[in-house]
């Protein structure tokens, strides 16, 4: 048996009560993921935990470089019994680590495996685990229903192949899968290969001869995301820029169809307007943003030439700047078009700014209509958790958070949806056992609920749907 | 009765015995804080809590619109009844923000009402308050005395009417009101009505030609102010900047002066020139000074215009540079023109630079020349007063801090006081607690009543008067 | 007897039985401290505490100057026995700063001395503790042993004397000195003395006409330190610059060879490529660098002047940038030349940026070949430690940590390698009391272990030799 017992997380009576009585059940929506809705539908087999594990995590890979482990055995050739002992041999001591957590929850929720994740345990674990998954007939739609999942968000290019969508839907799971729309390959006018994202977009719209025709065709391809239900849209940029005039915006558009690569400054010029049209646009169709900053994005340029971007090398930026987000967000609300939007960001130093700056768009419009996004990639663990709450129940209101998302890109992440859960009712319930405030933990419960799932509901517009009540 | 019992915030025996036995009874000075000296010396009997709470607490407002509620209950048209029922509901699940706690404090401490606050109770606290407030004849001056305060500066603008003061001090009260001098209107040369500002101090001095009129009428408006007691002196500034030479500063005054409207650089050197004055001014007259740094004012244009400034929009500058209040204070110190500083900095990010510094510059001069300052209006909270005292006991000294004050413009904010010292107290209690410090219970015992009441006396040069004894 | 009970910072029976089981009895290898290896050679008795003490320890004297000590007592000219009353009733009520907890610590394990320090007990502190170091002979080699120092690596200019180390080793002490390589002197071209010490490197190698002739002056000085056992070298800077082609670099040096003082530019020039080439000579050789970044050195001017640098005036950075940080990174990672590095960073938001950075930088080629570094300078106390901690879990792998070192010129320094194995201890221990992490205590034990002793052995290249077994 492993050191997780039934009140991992959970240290007062209170905490205990408030999970069990009211976050437990609740069903999940993770309205941001990186899930591929291909995968959903195909719904093949899984067959091994080591591929599960892996064939894709990033933050696995990290940990296991981190300890000094061989890429051979990370991301090469070796086998995938070898691989597995070598990752399961660097968890072992891993003390601290949210990936320690979140593994072990994975096992013992997924598989009903209980052995303790270390060297020593690693054959057997990759044996009942293996076993368990080839005799239940394991899919990824039986993880996504175990799970409780009552909806999840992809995260999906602008002209990605929305028909998958269609036929998710056809097939009418106990789950819903919506497409989020994320402009980042149009946003990135800087890479090399930008030319080609745009030809894909022009393919499904109409020929791209300038900002205005751009425009249009985002437009159009967010009314065919709709379709699908699409209620949150994404922005992932390394900061805020300042804002252009549109014919600033063009003019570098017009380099780039010239053929020309733009200059850093031209770049920047662009990804400005864009972030700020994308938002209006949001608005306009009453979708809420996502809005992600901060990642410094491919490091060690050696790993990337060899084993390409999303594979552990990318890290924090400190290029932010909270004038020029307040900039936006003042734009945007002068013209009657800022969105609802989540702000998630990377660099923790930014905490207290990004919070107070919300704080001056909150209005009548929406419980939380800024908000201050869950903590983030690095900063998703117990300690960063903790601190979110700290600084979100200090300067914010608990109960109009939106709560917790995987924005992960595999099958097995939704637990941490339950770490994140415990972690809160232990916050709220130790604030109960020291008389900090109230004891009526059916209130309290409530709001619980609230964060768990139906503040997102109401945030992304679905609670008028009964499919999403609870 | 509420969850606030008498052990609030104590967690150990330690800690409440150097609350109650130590910090409770300990006079208040309130060193800085917004009060209307007019409104203490009128001293109208106060009618209601809703206008106590919501006629002009921005933080309160800003709780409620992170809440979404609508503007109509926040500062609109909406009745005070439906305004404070909107603010009881929002307050109810507020956990772990500090008006949550504040709020409940103040009901308790100034009118017995013991009813928590929230939504269902909301009707009767407003009446049982209100019946308390009309039955008890409260004051102004009653909820002063009541709290134990024995002194407070309010903030005024070198131009303010000072005849107030003089009539306060002649009504003697059982409590002093001194004028801290802050220089906010004549620092900002890039305000659109700024030379209205000069003609109000020349009006009340002399003509101002240029700086060296100027720097006069600041220092005969001080000596004004210092016949009325002041010892504390204000600035406040986004950031500290450079500091140019007498010759520019005077060619940006002498533009202005001519109608020209400064550009953003001419007003950094102004801005730059005059904090440096008037703190070598105030080293002079050996006051000491409040410096506040780090507000990023105004974000949102459209409130801005519809309800005016400091209503709820204000946040958290990223502009501050070190390098530059390294500069200043080592330029002041190489002049002998340093004064006493306190240092109130709103951008958490930065402490430790500040922490560091203002101790280069710690000297024999006075027990803690250099302070850093409490945790200031974000950071105002539980979690920012733990971590300023974790910050500044582990690279300063607890013993030489000044401690605790409202910066308030409420009449209900003493309690905010108590807050502190029992953060206070519990933070030495549980290190007691834990063996890692004496247990002579006697020794900290005197620290905590230096900390909440005889450093900032003796800082500010009032230990010598018997008034102001313990 | 004082506050300090056998289980100091040691909450739960687990941290205890971590502790004593498993991290008190491991040696100390100090990997970077700033001991004059002639005084332990020349081991001229102790006579005083006061000496010790207060002699040299800048820490001490910024908090006596903190309380508003008058220099007299801190650097100047009173009696030893004035100056160690006026330290003992400072420190007294310095509740929560080290320097607290450190000189308890210091008393109690090396002269038995367990009065606690204050203001009344100073004149029976000094008397037993100079009765106790004369009676016991205290000698600088015996404070060592007695502190189970396996080995300490002092901090050497490339143009010292290293003939002190060969006489070291001759004499076969119970511990090793190793000079660590450190080129400040060579770095900092904007010193007024620089050409006197790039005559003193040429006086040693060659003749220096240009960056040709300073580099293989350099490797040379490496290749003479090497003899003596050198394993780790340093580099300290403000911060990390962009890094400069090899031909401005020499542009640079040839001005200042030619008598002209280089430009802040050309400065920064020159130490951006410094930084670069150091760091590419160590890996060539196969050595461990440790990055300081982030100090801001001599803030007081008047002070500086009086008595000198390195006297309690320096602070924290805010000018470093993770951009330059990673740029600098990838290019010795591409070129095959990054050597193992810790990353010694003073300014704490920027924690989380380089623990995300050093992150991408991890391979094979060791156990944490990147590290982020023990809680430093204004950092190096409990609360900082801990933050360490929970970061250096939450992100990285505490497995893999090199742990501790003192960074001190005190000879009584040691006991904080205890400080923080009993924090560390404390850390694991509450996790496993919790249920956050395995309760194999052996298991643990051993990463414990790692932790105090053999990750640093190992991280150094020491592991194979046997006389840093344990």
């Amino acid at each position: 048996m492993s050191y997780m017992k039934p009140n991992f997380l959970l240290s007062t009576p209170a905490a205990e009560r408030l999970y069990f009585d009211y976050a437990k059940d609740m069903p999940i929506f993770d309205y941001h993921c990186h899930l591929p809705e291909r995968q959903i539908l195909e719904n093949l087999p899984c067959a091994d935990l080591c591929d599960l594990w892996l064939s894709g995590d990033h933050y696995k890979w990290r940990l296991m470089r981190n300890y000094g482990i061989d890429e051979a055995y990370v991301t090469g050739k070796k086998s995938p019994e070898e691989r597995f002992v070598a990752f399961c041999k660097v968890l072992g001591t891993a003390y601290g680590n949210p990936i320690y957590h979140w593994s072990q929850l994975e096992i013992e929720s997924f598989f009903d495996c209980e052995l303790e994740i270390n060297e020593a345990n690693a054959p057997a674990i990759l044996a009942q685990c293996n076993s368990y998954i080839r005799e239940n007939g394991v899919t990824p739609q039986k993880l996504i229903e175990r799970s409780n999942v009552r909806a999840l968000c992809t995260t999906n290019e602008v002209f990605d192949d929305l028909t998958v969508f269609d036929r998710i839907a056809e097939n009418g799971y106990g789950f819903r899968v919506m497409p989020a729309f994320r402009g980042d390959k149009i946003m990135n006018i800087d890479a090399s290969d930008y030319r080609a994202q745009l030809d894909r977009l022009a393919a499904l719209t109409h020929p791209i001869k300038g900002l205005e025709d751009l425009e249009s065709a985002l437009e159009l391809r967010l009314l065919e995301f709709r379709k699908r239900g699409t209620c949150a849209c994404d922005i992932s940029v390394e900061r805020v820029y300042a804002i252009p005039s549109e014919e600033e915006a063009d003019r570098v558009l017009q380099t780039v169809l010239n053929g020309q690569a733009p200059t850093a400054a031209e770049a920047e010029t662009f990804k400005g307007y864009l972030t700020y049209f994308l938002m209006k646009l949001y608005a306009k169709h009453n979708l809420a943003t996502e809005l992600h900053v901060g990642a410094m994005r491919n490091n060690n340029a050696v790993m990337l030439s060899k084993i390409g971007a999303d594979t552990g090398f990318d890290s924090i930026s400190d290029a932010n700047s909270i004038t020029l987000m307040s900039r936006l967000f003042d734009r945007l609300n002068s013209e009657g078009a800022l969105p609802r939007t989540i702000v998630f960001n990377l660099n923790p130093k930014m905490n207290a700014e990004i919070m107070a700056l919300i704080g001056c768009f909150q209005s009548g419009e929406a419980r939380g209509k800024l908000q201050y996004g869950a903590a983030w990639w690095f900063l998703d663990n117990k300690v960063g958790m903790e601190r979110h709450l700290e600084d979100l129940t200090a300067t914010g209101h608990i109960a109009a958070f939106v709560g917790m998302l995987t924005d992960s890109r595999s099958l097995l992440s939704y637990p941490r949806h339950h770490y994140f859960r415990r972690i809160l009712c232990n916050y709220l319930g130790g604030m109960m056992s020291r008389g900090e405030m109230t004891s009526d933990e059916k209130a309290v419960g409530e709001v619980v609920r609230d964060v768990c799932y139906r503040n997102s509901i109401r945030y992304f517009g679905l609670d008028r749907d009964p499919f999403f009540q609870n």
